[in-house]
């Protein structure tokens, strides 16, 4: 029973290795690669616990869950490009919703139901943790594109009024101080190729 | 003042990217490629995260910050392969000292020591904590490479016989329950490849 309950636990965890293969459309820093979602999804706790101060309401730990289970689903249903154009919002939808009950389903019933209620709960967005993590989850590849020539805006075009649009409301909401920076180092950015 | 203090922890954020790009020894489980150590670092916050029931007294929150910041100094010190003959033990020590001044230096003051500590704690092995978070680092691996068709201990030429002298006191000081479920893995591995 209780060498099961493990066996479980670890079928679960052999199967989340699948999230190092899922390419995002950021790049990494230095550019030499795609990053992936595994990674991702570190760097995205490191900016929890380094910037949870900044949302002093929020708890560290709730925040840390939502974001390390936040992309388990990509396993099944893929990474899906903020800048893509004709993207069927529905048809993602239902596919990340059949593999969260999937992969979550691997776990012994109670543990799997409490995962699943995190990942419901950072794609609801409306309690203040998940709006946090939300946050930073469009900071991350913000920063990052800021650091990296441009990244995915450079590759799709995207304007710095798109940018604002697309990216201001989530961070603003969730982490208002956050985006005031965010904003400099965007207005930078696009001031250095020319765009103002 | 404050934006200054949050330019401090971006600053920090950025190097962290750089953890993407260092290989550990450890293959994927499909095989495909090496594994780095920041999506190793997910995944171990992973295996906290679910596993943690199984050290009831360890605080899930102090474990997986251990396990977030522990292999941040081989962003310069490189990954200490650990069935190498000739390391210099020192020397890797010396070097990771330097690595975790220089990187936890970039943020600010009091938050670079607080996360200094955590290294430390996580090395040093002397908590209930750092304990389960180390068997943790090595449980890791070890499944990995029980499913990759021995990963690096076929690359090592490693005997059953050494794979428990080099996992099994880590893991069964740090997490026994997880240590008995181990053992029958690797049992499994090396009857199945003909070793006894």
């Amino acid at each position: 029973m209780f060498e099961n309950r493990i066996k479980q636990q670890l079928s679960f965890l052999a199967e989340l290795d699948k999230l190092k293969g899922v390419l995002r459309q950021s790049p990494l820093v230095d550019q030499s690669r795609k990053e992936n979602s595994a990674e991702h999804s570190w760097h995205l706790a490191m900016f929890a616990l380094v910037l949870s101060e900044h949302a002093p309401e929020v708890d560290t730990l709730h925040v840390l869950k939502l974001l390390l289970v936040h992309d388990i689903v990509e396993i099944d249903a893929g990474d899906s490009p903020m800048h893509a154009q004709n993207a069927d919002q529905d048809a993602v939808r239902e596919k990340e919703q059949e593999a969260a009950k999937r992969i979550f389903g691997l776990l012994p019933s109670e543990q799997g139901k409490e995962l699943l209620n995190l990942w419901l709960e950072f794609e609801d967005a409306q309690t203040t943790a998940a709006r946090f993590a939300k946050a930073l989850d469009r900071l991350q590849p913000l920063y990052i594109n800021t650091l990296a020539s441009g990244g995915t805006w450079a590759e799709n075009q995207v304007t710095k009024q798109q940018v604002a649009e697309r990216y201001g409301p989530v961070i603003d909401r969730g982490a208002p101080m956050l985006w005031k920076i965010a904003e400099e180092l965007v207005a930078e950015h696009f001031k250095k190729k020319g765009e103002t």
